[in-house]
């Protein structure tokens, strides 16, 4: 690519988190626009441990739009990639026909090339499609000088996209509207509200895949008699009590509620027909792990949720961490030493008294979990300054190193 | 004891069968009566495999009622058991007051001696209080001289017992009564009814304990959402559907409705908080074999269901009993040989396709399933006539064989 082509194309890098959810998001009213049965709310993790990194240039040399991700070329005309694509160009048009935007007009005209790179492996069973539409469509706004609103536009990519455009605490609001211009995401509380909260990640010993998040939460809808009731009659109350929770930082309220939820997603991913199991019997040890844990302090200073595999997520406070990562060291012998299996936030060492192990006394499941991630609520999408972040090259092509 | 004392005491020996619930109780409104919070359907298996046997005398030589199960002396006091007790003895004495009763009336004053075996293991983790207390009540009954409906007095001993009075197809009608007057069992259909039905049971292999189903439902019935909206909303619907799928012998139905009924009930058991887990591994492999079984066949040739533990009960009909007993060798493989792991009703021999296997396409679980037990829908409670079979010997004893 000559030289004058390459001082003509835009780039921008961003980041975006990874998020959790506490009150489940399962089950669409609308499969295109992605609008949900029920709002949900989740904490967005930080991005030190979890990340998608997302590059966007535009040119005028570029012959098509294309997308890398994680150093592969992928399709750009999936759906939903598509809709984020045509919705940000429709906002960046009306924004140059209004006449308010500062973007050069000749961009409008021109393809774009796409890298995003994941900081964990897909092999986490993290839900890296939430931080991956985030960052895209965040990148795609400031290439395109879009401003505003944006998790409207995220939700069309994945729907739990658009809660990974806040930091901290973000409700999903379902909306009532039939074009969805009200499902939109909304931060409860910063990132800093509540320091002492920490976030652990048991990524459990890679099993093959399961049924899909997409087509499971359709054959759920379809299928499942408790589903509907859940949407309906259980989660407007449980986001009540959930953000009051937050806001409280009422960490024993936040535990029961995150613990209740999950297990009541699972329990109507078992009542759908043909059912489907997201726990295994990994999850189902560190749910026992954790319920005993609990009971023996007499007190709930940890809570468990699962999204759609058997990885759990761990929520505690702080000085609850060195003594749980022990006990999960104990029950899970690890293959990995002390410290390739610890990863992320530094933990402390503690000692795990007989009193906790005999209250637990569950049978040990060498190597169950692979490794922990140990992080805290963090930041949303950012920009990132530096220029030799950028994942497309001068010539207009992901980086070798990508 | 001397020789007198024998003769005037009184002795009769009958059986009960157990029986497996398609759509299931799990939910009582009234813990003392045993008052369910919806209905539910049953199929009585056949003696001839799995039965209870109980022997119950009264002598005026006894000093206190007692009772011994599988040879071991157990406590007469437990509530259940005095809730039958007390039943049986008020309506002998209500019958002699009313001048019906062809007894001799000195028995009302007479301890009794009760003793029980079943001809299957308890480690099979079947319902065997259901046998249990149908056989109790059904040989108490005939040694007080009580005739007629018994399945009401049945169910204060243990819920499902109610269903074991009645061989074939039995429904448990919850009622509406505050005194349970109307909540009894009813046969659907006779043993008779559907000759090529067969019903498989998959030891799963020893697992410890889990929650019993008694507090279990009591901590359902106190902390799951989904729990009440299935009983009040779903079970309804379903049992006159699964009466209709009886009456007309139409597998698919019944046995759609008996895979979507356990997995509900097992889906409220995860509702629960904290959750208790009734399926394993093993309870979801043999699930996933049973869907994948049926979709290779594009029809529904096999139906599981599971209770309060992880051994599967299969429904189907006769002419696939042997290719799906092969499948479960090939999925798991037995530590047994042939012959003693499939028990009961004889099973043919079966080539089992290249094409199901890979249609099946699941990792093998070796000694996953313990043992398989081959048996039919069957009669209700009988009476022993050779007095030989009595478990009680001359002396008032249990018999040393016992």
């Amino acid at each position: 690519m000559p030289e004058n082509t390459m001082e003509k194309h835009n780039i921008v890098t961003c980041t975006a988190p990874v998020n959790i959810a506490v009150i489940k998001y399962w089950g669409k009213r609308n499969e295109e626009l992605i609008l949900p049965i029920n709002s949900s709310l989740s904490v967005t993790l930080h991005q030190d441990q979890l990340k998608t990194t997302t590059t966007v240039a535009t040119s005028r040399s570029f012959q098509e739009d294309q997308i890398w991700l994680n150093g592969k070329e992928e399709d750009i005309t999936h759906p939903r990639l598509q809709s984020c694509l045509r919705e940000i160009r429709r906002l960046a048009r009306k924004r140059r026909n209004d006449g308010d935007s500062p973007l050069d007009p000749s961009i409008l005209s021109q393809k774009v090339h796409i890298c995003s790179v994941n900081n964990f492996p897909t092999a986490a069973g993290l839900a890296s499609s939430a931080a991956g539409f985030a960052c895209l469509v965040y990148t795609l706004a400031r290439v395109f000088g879009i401003e505003g609103e944006l998790s409207g536009i995220a939700r069309q990519g994945s729907g739990s996209a658009c809660r990974s455009m806040y930091g901290g605490f973000v409700q999903w609001i379902m909306g009532q509207k039939d074009d969805g211009k009200d499902s939109l995401a909304q931060q409860v509380e910063p990132e800093t509200h509540w320091p002492d909260l920490r976030i652990l990640v048991l990524v459990a010993s890679a099993e093959k895949k399961s049924v899909g998040s997409t087509s499971g939460m359709q054959t759920s809808v379809q299928t499942s008699c408790l589903l509907m009731h859940r949407a309906e009659s259980v989660v407007p109350g449980r986001m009540e009590e959930m953000i009051e929770a937050v806001r409280g930082k009422n960490f024993a309220a936040f535990a029961d509620l995150t613990m209740k939820d999950s297990n009541q997603f699972h329990a109507t991913c078992l009542d759908t027909y043909p059912p489907i199991f997201y726990l295994n019997s990994v999850s189902q040890q560190v749910i026992n792990l954790v319920h005993r844990f609990n009971r023996h302090y007499g007190e709930t200073r940890l809570a468990y949720t699962f999204d759609a595999g058997p990885n759990a997520v761990i929520y505690t406070l702080q000085q609850h961490v060195p003594e749980f990562v022990q006990a999960v060291q104990h029950f899970f012998p690890p293959e990995r030493n002390g410290g390739q299996f610890i990863q992320g936030l530094p933990v402390n060492q503690a000692a795990l008294s007989e009193e906790l192990k005999q209250a637990i006394a569950l049978e040990p499941m060498p190597k169950g979990i692979s490794y922990i991630i140990s992080t805290k609520a963090g930041p949303g999408p950012r920009v990132v300054e530096d220029p030799t972040q950028h994942l497309i090259g001068s010539d207009g092509m992901p980086k070798k190193t990508v």
